[in-house]
């Protein structure tokens, strides 16, 4: 069994955004050189995201404003997560919509993928450096 | 290690349904001979969720009328994915809120699974040929 | 390749809590005697989740109230699946949201963390013995 492991990098201008990373991870599985097997990605972070679907602009804009209207950043004193001096409550709950992770079957040395599926960083507090991890197992 | 791939097909007659795919799945199993390990299942498509839940015709309907709550279908201008000439954008939504994909331990040749978790296919924009991938790794 | 399987054993006093598993995990993991692979963890069960988020009880309530509020316990009789003589259909609702499994990377004989990443068993229809699943896979 092989298995390869590598973090990526993110610092988006804005708090929240939506980064299509399918690039980064496809790299990631060619130095891999696993043919058979599963990968995993998933931000060290716990007010991010990473997600498979749609690279299409308008999409994001609805993302962005059916998450904002499900769990709005403010008033900040709305969250008790936020006495503690934070100000990233909605963030976290953000994250758990959109979910932590995505498992993508890898076969042939492809990402096994159906035409319009593309992985996405899904930030919710960013501004900041952060880290996405690509773990591969397989043959 | 073992490796298998296989593709299920579902077309669904209305534009939202649930298919239990437990039996399809358990056949894939059955099929690659693996004993121990992961096996993954998804759909190919980003309008579609696969998720483990109760196959009870009640709560589908729970299900149903949450979403279409949640992120309604119409009006189909409200959202801006739509104005691309798709009108699916809540069913990208919807797949979020659902996930994208089940993973679940094989062990003993088995799906590991509790009393009543079911594999569900959840598709949010049908009346099409859609694909869903189950990929297992393991020995 | 190596396997491993284990159940953790939970029973909440209240229908809903959010409980810090990962020691629990991280016990799973030195008996596995895995390097490099992949960890699953999940629910025996249709009505929790396991999720990976901060270890912080302000947060907790925040995901609480925001649960509650997104699909309510009461009325039971808003709901289809309680006709059947359950009162738990909310909290199949509510493990959607939150998700069912978390996937972590092992890399170095650890769960590959960022710094606040943390694994909790979410339960919403408590006050009875529930199980959990950690599968492990890899070398």
């Amino acid at each position: 069994m092989k298995s390869y492991r590598k973090e990526l990098f993110y610092k988006t201008k804005t708090r929240r955004a939506f980064i299509n990373i399918t690039r980064d991870v496809k790299k990631c599985l060619a130095e891999s050189g696993v043919q058979e097997g599963l990968l995993l990605v998933n931000p060290m972070h716990i007010t991010a995201s990473v997600f498979i679907n749609d690279d299409e602009p308008g999409l994001h804009h609805d993302y962005e404003k059916w998450l904002e209207q499900a769990a709005p950043h403010e008033p900040i004193e709305h969250y008790r997560h936020n006495d503690t001096g934070e100000d990233n409550a909605d963030a976290h709950i953000k994250r758990q919509i959109m979910g932590r992770e995505a498992v993508v079957a890898i076969s042939g040395g492809r990402l096994d993928f159906g035409t319009w599926e593309q992985i996405f960083y899904g930030e919710f507090d960013g501004r900041r450096n952060k880290r996405v991890l690509v773990k591969i197992i397989g043959e």
